[in-house]
């Protein structure tokens, strides 16, 4: 076993050295060897309580924490942001109603039309190609709702912020603000798709439970930074949540043990939000000293969040870059169908190494890359 | 008996007398007592051959006749339009297809998401605000369809044409045939919510089965402009159309006896495309005429059908132009939410007056309304 | 017109002759001939209010009636009886609640499941292959709804008097009255499918409102015996049928127009209580009559309500009887599945004939049809 | 990390002692503590492939493996039972038909009527309260779907085997032939809720794969024996497994990381036959043993796999005998609701004592019990 706490031996540089700085995804990689090694360390320290179908011990104990966190009376665990976003909205819409939600978001487009298909609900997409919608579209799609025939009156809006196919761009708080006391003056349960949640507080300075508090429900990841194989909390009132493990179970998502991928979530956000405020703040000053460089043009989007486009002058040889910079332990990706743009999602391996480093690997592999 | 067949004494001018032009709505006025009367005459005249549970009898004469006009292999009864294009939509998609409609379709406003809440599919909303969409659009939603991380492929594709949202407005036919044909070709089925079918091939000159032929399925009102109290039609394929009432039935629209609807509807289509070409025709002169008219311009819509706008002159009081012209036993309406402008609806009873004397009666009223 | 408030000129006795005792169906045979005269009348005598997409005028006026018979505060039109049933389901079970319902019923067999299919509530089936269940059928059902891992209590309970699939046997008022009470105090709506409610109450004197005023919600049919060509009514609290109109449209089932239908039943109830009941003592008398004829044997079910069962001797040819009878305009039909068995069911049509022709008829063919 | 692999220091005796014989539960006793250590030496072994949203890697080894030894072309990972049986259902039966279920079965009573609510498929319910149906009551379910006035044809039959609800009970093998061979002539698909397949399979002598080759489809856990602390597979043909993962994700089943449970799987699977072949047999001569005993009768159900009940004499302190088997590691349980009734069931634990320990261990606690 004592091969297990040891690092893992690398032949090459990989995105699981110890000291890769991988711009790509929210949280540090993972591996199944890499998640053994930290549930060791977690049985052999505070040991870890069993749950009961999801239910009670290491598992509560996330719920617990998380609602905290997100200032919510309870939270309830949930196998996949799919089930969680489902639920929020079956469960807020009463037969017969709509929920409007973003053109650009994940529960339109990526989850196979469950809530059409399994909760028969319509679900309205505003702000077409879009970060967000505003307002006065909230107002435009509420009137129309009742203005049919038949009655088909929005029960429920959701935001999602940041949007991941829109480059992690978040929506404003103010609007946000705006939108959800409209909903709230309206009978409207307002729902807040915060996968990122935590990227989002980074990038703007307003703390997760300020965001939280805007909306009935937010649904959080586990897996996407906390470090959990899969996971996800699903916050809101101790009436909301508290029949809610039925539901989960009548979906299919009553796993009959989750104690090892709750216990991953629970080290994980451990101390999470300052380290990455930290990341957050010690990219920005990297940014800085890459913009520097020759070639180099660290941008950032409009209402960006840690997702930041380089376009390297054209007389570089993006792929060479990648490679090279590979070579000194950081990871970078092309944008999607672009390949002559770079995007940098910033997490926290930007901790593992110094931007002087960081700015030496970039600036040798420019000069490599350089025609 | 016999008052019935005298012609309805009327104590000053009403929608239901024998020469009213009632420019409202694409048939005649109906009211219990014109229908009793319709019914009494197709019973001493050619009798009403019971159908039992919608299945038979003069029910299936409208079905076997309405087939052959839209030339397809059979078609099949439903209460309303409602169920019809729910059923055409339901059974055209395959568990997890989305189908594509207009933004400003009844089936996306005004039938209470039917399609959402009872079949589970999810409606993809194209041409926001506008008539139509274009092939574009088509394509670029049928690739959204399967970019998700599940996919949940384009199952059919609905055309409302005309649009009543949109003031009768049609879809061009050359648009129609891009489209079906390369829904065609992708494996895509079509659907013509062709409630107003004959109100666009009056409009257009195109016939009714020549548009009919670019779809799988057509539906068409019985209630709209061919005097049955409610029906609807839905034409397909045999194989299509041949289990369709076992369908009907468990929504709730098998009535157990429809063949007075059915007999009115028979009487009422019979000679129906001569008698509207010819009361769109004359209504194109008519306008010709009115046009020269000091203060009224009668304009149309860019893709209009039946429906035509009149922005009279500011110095025209149009509450008492509508008043004045109703004493001359010509009917009109203001526009919704816009009262100095009116809008026309030609139908089969501009043939009750000759377009002088429709002309004179606008021309008084004119003279009255103008301050 | 003339010919057609005269008599129906009859070439040969048929079930449509106006002193045919017909012992079929609950109401009294209907011809599309016969609809449109009876319609005739009424146009000519009260008028018929027109309503508009079957809100209002003479549907209004039905609903009224039939609330006001029930004692209830409020009763919707609805073009089927699956319809009726469905909602009055659907709208009284929350999300993840059962109903029950009777093995033999018309709602667990002959609807297409609608309610599983289209409202995802599953019926739970009591009394296997018998009429009616008990209490403790009832109380063991409940049990088990919360008995399983997931919650899924019952939310509705719905009965069914008289069971057309058992002979039309009725569940006895005293089981209705503590199953119903058992739900009330345990928070579980109750729905009577009273498609033949008149039968059941002309059969045991308890008079409707008392039957209705055990249930939140009940269904009683318009055609079966109202002499509409179709339509039902659903009626309960003022708040439960507020809103249903837009379920009715989003299922399909708002007609554009239904006076005539409306109309139709409007005359037909009127008066039918003291008719049916006049002819219910009528066969009760003729029976007697019918016993003394030497191989009749006309017997009761045990919990029959106005069908009854015959079993002529053995050497009597059943074939020939009934078209004996025929021949004096009475219609008999053998059970389904056994020829050698008549079943009588009693309606109106019994008042047109004097018991002494009555016995005589079935006395002579008799004669000719024993061996 | 040495402490990992070392014993479980335990103070008294708990089912989680490494010579604990726990007559409960289908698997051995599984703690996180536990599965973290298997895993490790996994990872140190031969190592844990990475799986992509419980797609690939160890993941898929699992499937092929379960595949194979289920004689199936593929399998999919499922998170739930319930997700499994689920899908098995709505992929076999096409819209408006019905499936065949026991009515003591998992589905009917404990996953939320999440077929009936989610899919719409009317579940009916078999043998009452015993543990199987036969050939005649599902030929008679069958004719009753299409003898409705809609037709609802059954499109699937589910048999579980062994019943939980019902001891652990099976469906006798040449029953089972009998059914699926009626439906696979009559177009029904037939799937095996398998859950416990392999303790039917060692109670009866007949191999899994001869089980599952009578089924479409099988599913089978990978949590309640074969150590995985969550999980299930689904087998069947290439084609319907093909796009299973779109359907899982869709219903919020797609967890994004699932090799560390799938390794456990993976790992508990090996030689486990064999091992509970063993058990199963060492088990029938240990009862034969401790029916020798004073106080003690071992039973067998009639179709029982690995339940069997004891009833100790009159005069024995069951709740006294419990606790003294547990002084010497043996685990036994009382029957729910029958506390002078002890269940056992026999697991793999049974393997790690000799029989003659357990016996004498049972010895001595019905000594001091005995009053």
């Amino acid at each position: 076993m004592a091969t297990l706490t040891a690092p893992v031996a690398l032949v090459g540089k990989t995105t699981e050295s110890p000291d890769a700085v991988v711009f790509r995804g929210d949280g540090e990689p993972k591996t199944p060897e890499l998640m053994v090694r930290r549930l060791a360390e977690i049985a052999d320290g505070t040991g870890i309580e069993a749950d009961n179908y999801s239910l009670g011990g290491v598992v509560e104990e996330v719920e617990k924490r998380l609602a905290a966190i997100l200032g919510k009376e309870a939270a309830v665990f949930m196998p996949t942001g799919t089930l969680a976003n489902h639920l929020a909205i079956r469960n807020q819409c009463g037969r017969g109603q709509r929920a409007i939600v973003q053109e650009q978001s994940h529960i339109y487009h990526d989850i196979g039309d469950c809530v059409q298909q399994l909760s028969g609900i319509n679900l309205i997409p505003l702000a077409n190609k879009r970060p967000y919608f505003r307002l006065e579209e909230v107002k435009a799609a509420v009137e129309t709702s009742v203005s049919g025939r038949v009655l088909t009156p929005v029960g429920a809006l959701v935001i999602e912020s940041p949007v991941r196919r829109q480059h992690g761009q978040i929506m404003p708080f103010d609007v946000m603000r705006e939108i959800t006391e409209y909903c709230a003056a309206n009978s409207i349960r307002t729902h807040l798709d915060g996968a990122r949640l935590f990227m989002m507080s980074a990038a703007t300075g307003i703390p997760p439970e300020e965001y939280s508090g805007l909306f009935d429900t937010v649904y959080v990841s586990l897996y996407k930074y906390f470090g959990a194989p899969f996971g996800a909390i699903l916050a809101g009132t101790e009436e909301f949540c508290r029949d809610l493990y039925h539901d989960r179970r009548m979906f299919g998502g009553g796993l009959s043990n989750t104690s090892l991928a709750a216990a991953l979530a629970l080290q994980g956000m451990e101390g999470f939000e300052e380290r990455f405020a930290e990341a957050m703040s010690k990219a920005e000053a990297l940014f800085v000293e890459l913009n520097r460089l020759d070639g180099m043009n660290v941008e950032s989007y409009k209402h960006g969040s840690n997702i930041f486009p380089i376009t390297p002058d054209a007389n570089v040889d993006v792929e060479k870059l990648i490679e090279e910079l590979a070579n000194s332990s950081v990871f970078v990706n092309t944008d999607e169908g672009n390949p002559s743009k770079i995007h940098l999602t910033v997490n926290t391996t930007i901790l593992r190494q110094s931007n002087e480093d960081i700015t030496r690997a970039f600036e040798a592999a420019l000069n490599i890359a350089r025609s």
